[in-house]
């Protein structure tokens, strides 16, 4: 007879396989599958994923997680996939299926009357989906617990330890900050021109020098692919099957730093330990940690001039186009800010503040501060203040997002975090390692990899992601790293000095 | 409470969802999965099978199957059903689980020293594999029962009905005529020259082309795909999602007639009903059945004048280097018959004896009138007497397939039956249809595909394979009509008369 580590291992592995196979269709569904096999792949994908969720919280492994958490050392690697378990067992199991089950059927309607609202900018439409959003939403808060706000336990469902509270301190240090840097940004008479990035880029040259890039910067292509997808995205199958996605579009940029945000998130998977794949402790520690990396990869190393330095003579090659546009001019052109009305093409600077509007609006949804009638008021009155303009309709205003129509609320700010942390980790990095940018500019990405593997990679889903911050930065969450360089980054591009 | 061919289905549906998610990673594998996951994706995907294996043949399943038998019409559909799915039990509920497991082990190692054996062309290496082949496949037959031959039950797994002497009646048929037909086409003074039909052909110009040829036939793309494999198959996930592959190469006839071959297949698996979707009524009834359809495609309307007078005309446009090569020297050559060594290279008249060597030499290693050491001295005897060459070595002769290797004993006649069966559905359809030659040269093929669809496709998995011949053809399995055919039609091409 196995030991109960051993068999709650085996129960882990069946649910993997099953969560594979889903994340495997899925993937397929974005890159390949045939418009014509949509019914009968949602057919089978519930099969699947009713499969994994009744094998995971069976009153056999719940036995089993129960008699292995009373053997394992807290301590130890097998103590922290018990936690982890636990952690998912506890959440699944305080959901009544009923309300999984609502919430699943409201996402699938939720998202048609979206799609058709934001279509024909008609809130109406939408207002009776973010209320039963809202509804379902406080049903999981009071099904989960909690003392301060109904808020708390719903965004630790995407960021462990996070509640109102830890977010709001978040923002509080970003708020004025960035408020005040847009403001200087919009004054500067110094505007980069960007408009020579968008043209025509054959596809096939944008492919070819994404692939250079991922080779350069030290993803995986042994294990791991890039594809097309309407929406860019990274999924895996296992540690060593990690698939990114990107998109091939007139405006030059979206490919490069798609593909570079990708890899980010790509390269965090493809580095958990052998020994943990196919269990919940392989893999990122929660989305804030996991969009740090995403960005580090996108912004800090592949929007630094540093990086240009390197590529750009390869860019210019590829796309001749852009012979007589020089480094200086390329650098300033791909960080250019401004305050725009959607959040997905928001640059470095303004995109917190769109995060900021979400989560203050999701609060006050919870909580009843916001009655959902007034949401496109209180947005539009939120942009204002925040980023300066107006959204001319609900399209581009409070429309313009996916997620509130499928249930997800309580997941906007690990966004935010992932922008923030970013910039901490750098500067733990670069007391290490010294002159980074040195290193960028020599195309030289390894040993930035080799430490970020050591110091987050390697540690996959091991810690809590609160305590990961302070072994790696020595701190908690703390926005001044992210304030200062980009106040430092934008007042060079924008000639503010 | 639901019905008991309701909850039937049920389980049914859960069992594809596994199968599905299988096949899934299967194409996976071979089109797109990058080589680091291979081991990782073996795991998961052993999990889905023994998952699949265990909800089909558990005590639930077997009680709602022997409830729902009870109440069904075996006239009906739903009876129809309930016949398919108890064959299948039948099957898998006699073979104990250590033979299916011990089958399953000694087919992965079996293949790898075959890939070596084969490498080296060493037989001793693989002979002892052989021998276990040999010997598992005669416990195969004594659980599943037989009373004349354990080739019987054998083969039946495969094609049902059929046995030793079904295929033996079939090859006693042709194995003369073609001996005789082979040496007349080897004593032409009028060879064909296909050295043309090699060179350097671009891959995308291939696909193009190959797409075209997809979308004329009626393989419709909105609910199948074309990619690349190493070697080409067909797959599916449900009557609406086929995949085939194909692969581009130096001999342009690779590429198109690889297409048109799955396709065939393919658009058998597309045009099940709808309503039979995700059971095992949808798909083809057997091998031999299916071989039969993408042979039609491939050779009977593919390989055939008609077909290249509408086509070869956009086939010169897209490769400028036939532009010197008529349409009659074009088909000439992609027509080409010579005997060769190696089977899947073979022609359509030097195809059948290949197999015939095969099958004789199963159904003799199985009865043990030939021995297993003797099998490179049979095999070469054999194709002396059948095509009047002897391979220079057992790499080109007894090790080239991959079958013996994993343990498929009796399948390899399904391959003529498919040849033999296509010209005779092909007469059934001319008698009904009149010229096909001019619809085809005036690329009309939507009424082949819909004759097709009526009498074949659409019957799915409904009846038994020997009575669908009847039903279809008015007699059983009969090789006059292929005799009759390729004698005609090579006499024609080697100008023989």
């Amino acid at each position: 007879m196995s030991s109960p580590i051993d068999q709650l291992k085996e129960r882990l592995y069946e649910v993997n396989a099953l969560n594979a196979a889903s994340a495997l269709m899925d993937w397929d569904q974005q890159c390949y599958m045939p418009r014509g096999a949509a019914e009968a792949r949602a057919e089978q994908g519930a099969v699947l994923s009713k499969m994994a969720h009744e094998i995971f919280v069976s009153d056999e492994t719940q036995a089993i997680l129960e008699k292995a958490g009373s053997e394992v050392d807290p301590a130890s690697e097998e103590g922290a996939l018990v936690r982890v378990v636990k952690r998912d067992m506890d959440q699944r199991t305080k959901l009544p299926v009923e309300l999984v089950t609502e919430l699943s059927r409201h996402g699938a309607i939720g998202h048609e009357v979206w799609v058709e609202a934001r279509a024909e900018s008609d809130y109406s439409k939408f207002q009776p989906i973010l209320e039963k959003t809202v509804d379902l939403t406080r049903q999981v808060a009071d099904c989960l617990g909690y003392t301060d706000h109904p808020y708390d336990p719903v965004t630790d469902q995407f960021e462990e330890g996070a509640t109102k509270k830890y977010w709001e301190d978040m923002f509080d240090t970003i708020r004025q900050p960035l408020v005040d840097l847009v403001a200087e940004i919009k004054a500067s008479p110094d505007q980069p021109d960007d408009s020579f990035l968008t043209g025509s880029f054959q596809e096939a040259d944008q492919r070819a020098f994404s692939m250079r890039l991922l080779e350069a910067i030290g993803f995986d292509l042994t294990r791991g692919r890039l594809d097309t997808a309407p929406h860019p995205f990274c999924t895996n199958f296992s540690v060593n099957d990690v698939r990114l996605t990107t998109r091939f579009k007139d405006y030059l940029p979206s490919a490069i730093f798609g593909t570079l945000h990708e890899a980010g998130h790509g390269m965090y998977e493809q580095n958990s330990p052998q020994g943990w794949d196919r269990t919940p402790l392989a893999g990122g520690v929660s989305l804030g940690w996991h969009e740090s990396q995403s960005r580090t990869w996108e912004n800090l190393i592949g929007r630094s001039k540093a990086f240009w330095q390197f590529f750009y003579a390869d860019l210019q090659k590829t796309f001749p186009g852009l012979a007589n546009k020089d480094l200086e001019t390329f650098y300033r052109a791909v960080n250019k800010s401004e305050p725009s009305l959607i959040r997905v093409e928001a640059d470095e600077v303004t995109y917190n503040l769109h995060i900021m509007v979400r989560f203050e609006m999701e609060t006050g949804m919870l909580d009843g501060s916001i009655p959902v009638k007034d949401v496109p008021a209180v947005w539009n009155q939120k942009y204002e203040e925040y980023l300066g303009i107006t959204p001319p309709d609900d399209a581009r205003g409070c429309l313009q997002d996916v997620h509130w129509s499928g249930g997800l609320l309580g997941y906007f700010p690990t966004y935010s975090m992932g922008n923030i942390l970013s910039y901490q980790v750098w500067n733990a990095m670069a007391q290490d390692l010294g002159d980074l940018h040195e290193m960028m500019s020599a195309g030289n990405f390894q040993p930035i990899l080799d430490w970020l593997v050591a110091k987050v990679y390697s540690q996959g889903n091991r810690h809590l992601p609160q305590d990961l911050i302070r072994q790696v930065c020595g701190t908690g969450l703390d926005a001044t790293p992210y304030i200062t360089a980009i106040r430092e980054k934008y007042r060079e591009i924008y000639r503010l000095n």
